[in-house]
């Protein structure tokens, strides 16, 4: 909220902004966080779930799209997606090193809910994201435990907190203090009012190369790390139906964002953009082998297009506006955006 | 030039501009071009060729890469430099109806080049590019003839005319007049100074959404396009010996680019970008089945990373700063980024 | 129908054939084709027409998709099918050097059809595919004329000759005489019939690895050719309801087809798999935003999936059964399968 | 070595093979493999992995490629091996509910041999690869612990077994009982003698489309799984000089291996190919930043190519060839081919 007023000024909006301009401003969207902080250990880093839907994800899967905009990356379960164009369990985010704990959490979950996994029907393709915070976090020591993420499906809700808070906690972004970001978009077609909304982890670019609402912003050098590590985890929901493959080149759209906040896609950056619909599930099984869909006429895809590169560079300022100035492994401080523009 | 010196202070530059500030900064890259004006008949259309290296490209082809950022385009050759990694001929941009005609005459000048062709060897994969600039030209005319494409490749030269000439003289950018734009970069590397340069042909984006160096530019609503029709080809040299897979990954880079001066990849846009490097020729035969090869090494890959987003963000705002206001087709007058900014 | 016979016993086959064992057993696909010979000026070229529906195909385009199984190709139109999952033109198969004339023929054609085509809506994307007749055909004569491509749209039907004919005239295939090929199988779904078939353009392969239901074919070496100068269009059509991209996964299946009949998928043969379903096609101009369409459950696909293999495979020795010994430029003369299997 | 006396009838072979006919015969690699066995409990899996080359895989990476010839699965760090084209971990199969730990495992073990990842730095890419064998195996108990990857990194040596055992324990191909195969061939280039191999972790197919040397398979009905539960993993290796997209095109090669023994790519297989060079790796920091690097001119890829599709179709029927007759869980008996042929 303190965001949009700020951003009102800064970052032109075409479109109207949701409610709480979060992704949960799409009705049926939830997003549940744990946060992992123990100063004394280094321990900063947490774990992010996105539930596109209030359902059986695995009985009633959701549209999806990828895309590797930069595929330095170690998220597990893409590859499945993009040939599927469907997301069948929650959307995890978390650090590099938990996604095999975060995988196993997540597939008793599933193995619990759908007695049928694994013997009536296949397995079950658990979809985890990562970014490495390992310039705050004690990485090597592999903090997520199976809990963590079982908590975070459970405490999911429709408000969530944003900055260095969940799988956020420890990333670094554009030399300042990154973290979970979100923002939302009203869009109206045929009379009626969709929403589009955008939830990242954002962990990327180097110092001196953000622009807020076009403007290059100078940090300070001294506040500002200098080293590039990498990565962002770009998560775009809407209520508008949508095919796989419309989805997937929404996705794709987040380049352009990421290219108006200053980055250039570095080498090591495991930039991974990944888009769902939720007005129409897709049933895991069906009666008839022909299904009826509805879809948006590749027509009006512009406009999803426009509202989807200003709600994910929106959302990506959102991260580090609402991060606070972090100390962590080897006394290293990561500067917040607020306290490098007083 | 005249850009170099407004948009020194507009567009933030880390890397030195080469001595033209020009795509032919690269040694042994030359341009040509033919504009063909004829306000009468509407005739608002030309074409543009760029020359990887001086020597028989067919014999002697440059390793490249290609990003297809939105394939809404009709270009020509594009699969085979994806699959093989080289472009083999001169690289052609016209209007889209032009795309036959600069076919054949670019084969025809590939086999009177190389009487192997068809015989001993295979064919040979002409690559020509397009935008439609309907807007401006009447392109159902389909007035390019194959000579205009050997005369441009007859006249190719280390300097050559940005703006509305060439490929570029019906073309239409973010709602003003649009063309053919160019800048390059200074990179340093082992010691020594290496260069990367990109030539564009504009012809995207929505009046309104531009946005130079970070700025969002209000432009008289009045005096610009709103209808998207899209497209910009893309061209980024270098010298820096880079292999084939490098070279996909930096045309990658100009979707950031894009994004970065207000494009959300529009549905209609046949957003393509090619690189290639003219380091190091891999030649068509071989006596040896294992060659040797330089190349550099990913971790120095950020060099080239920034310094594409960079000229190819400057060749956009250049094609449009270079560009005048013309009247064409349907008396339609498309007014320049100079009128407007008055 | 005379190899239905002959294949009966070779080719096992899960699905029964349609009526003509043709693409054409689709209702509303038509073939049209122009054969041009002449033995004194090495001429052994010509022009095949894949019409996937009756009416204005750029008012109402197919669903499609495209596997570019190895892109060593000169196609032009399909990174447009790629992107937007949609075909809106006539299918046209030739030799490599005719890809720009039958460009400028079909553009003329689709601008005489559509008025408002670069005139209140964008361009058009020409589909026109290609192999390397130079074996046989003096292709660097480039005989192939705009008047050719005009007179096989008009002559399409739904029956056609397969073998040396049309684009196929001067096609090899794994050393022995290739061409056009087809097949078709009836697929039943919820109680109806529907029909998928194939239609190949065959010109790859090496003497020697031929294998017909699975039996390698010892061809006399003295009459086969050992050069492989590639390249295979297969199209695939069907009038079971299926999206662009499903379409473009069971065009991927052709890759299987050609490991059966004995490729290795070569270097240098551009191995392109076009998908087109002709059930509903979606229209240019739409009054709605959001459209209704039908689609095959993926939990069906394997039907389309194993059909697909079997009626591609099939379509391919078709093209080798059907064609005839054939002496070309260079007094080079390459056999049938009949002539080598005597 | 039993296979290459049965298949030198059946599969005509125009590369000789290597000295076990086993991926190992390349200087420097090696497997390890662990079998799960415990008839009570229904444990019927392990895990196999491969070790490109003898050395610190995390400073020195093998060049790679990927194929995802279908990616209905759910294997972990194939992503980046597709953006950098290098692998840098040693290369595990095991059952999909696996994969978690395989990654927790792959993970610390990297770790500990790598003081430097995470901290001087950034992350590491484990490469996790997996098949469903729950039909015959207590999937959803997820029996493999971390112990058991580590203990196969442990005894990896350069001759193992194959058939039923390590991950492939528990796989089922074409009704038949599938797992580990192997195969390799000598390929001669400028005067020396090169090895290519390849391992499989075969569970794909339909009952009675099995094709041996293109013969097909009239396996007695009643003895083989009609249901298709899918996947594929394929790893090729070979000491020729080869760059990653080069590799990635050898990858490719495998599906018309697929379709040679008879799969038509089912909607539900996992089928992923990867190859590596382990010729001349890649170090993880270089001093300069252009190096120099040997490649095969793709000139010569034919051979490659040719060999691939040979040496992956015998490594998928060696898996058949050795496997023994399994009863799993639910009582379910799955015969093998030999006893299906008797």
């Amino acid at each position: 909220m303190g965001l949009s007023q700020t951003c009102e000024i800064k970052l032109k909006n075409k479109f109207q902004r949701g409610n709480r301009n979060l992704i949960t401003d799409i009705p049926g969207v939830r997003v549940g966080q744990v946060t992992l902080q123990n100063a004394e250990k280094a321990i900063h880093t947490g774990v992010t779930v996105i539930l596109p839907h209030g359902g059986n994800l695995f009985k009633e899967n959701v549209p999806a799209g990828v895309s590797i905009i930069n595929g330095f990356g170690k998220s597990a379960g893409l590859i499945q997606v993009q040939e599927l164009e469907t997301i069948e369990t929650p959307i995890v985010m978390t650090n590099t090193f938990g996604v095999g704990t975060a995988l196993n959490a997540l597939t008793k979950y599933m193995l619990e809910e759908n007695e049928d996994i694994g013997v009536h029907t296949g397995t079950v393709n658990c979809l985890v994201t990562e970014c490495n915070d390992g310039m705050l976090n004690d990485i090597r020591g592999m903090h997520l435990k199976e809990e963590h993420v079982r908590e975070a499906i459970q405490n999911a809700d429709d408000t969530f907190e944003e900055g260095g808070v969940g799988a956020g906690t420890g990333m670094v972004c554009m030399g300042l203090k990154g973290g979970i970001g979100s923002a939302s978009r009203v869009v109206p077609l045929d009379g009626n009012d969709y929403t589009i909304g955008a939830i990242v982890l954002s962990n990327f670019g180097v110092a001196g190369n953000l622009r807020i609402g076009g403007m290059q912003l100078s940090a300070p050098e001294q506040k500002a790390e200098k080293e590039e590590r990498g990565s962002i985890i770009i998560v775009i929901g809407t209520n508008i139906p949508a095919n796989g493959h419309q989805l997937a080149r929404i996705a794709k759209r987040a380049a352009a964002s990421l290219g108006r906040v200053g980055s250039y896609l570095g080498n090591g950056s495991g930039d991974i953009a990944i888009a769902f619909s939720n007005a129409q599930p897709i049933p895991h099984y069906s009666e008839t082998k022909i299904i009826s869909r509805r879809q948006l006429h590749d027509g009006a895809l512009d406009l999803m297009f426009e509202a989807t590169t200003e709600v994910v560079e929106e959302a990506i300022i959102s991260s580090l506006y609402h991060a606070e100035t972090t100390t962590g492994i080897r006394g290293k401080t990561v500067f917040s955006l607020k306290e490098v523009m007083r």
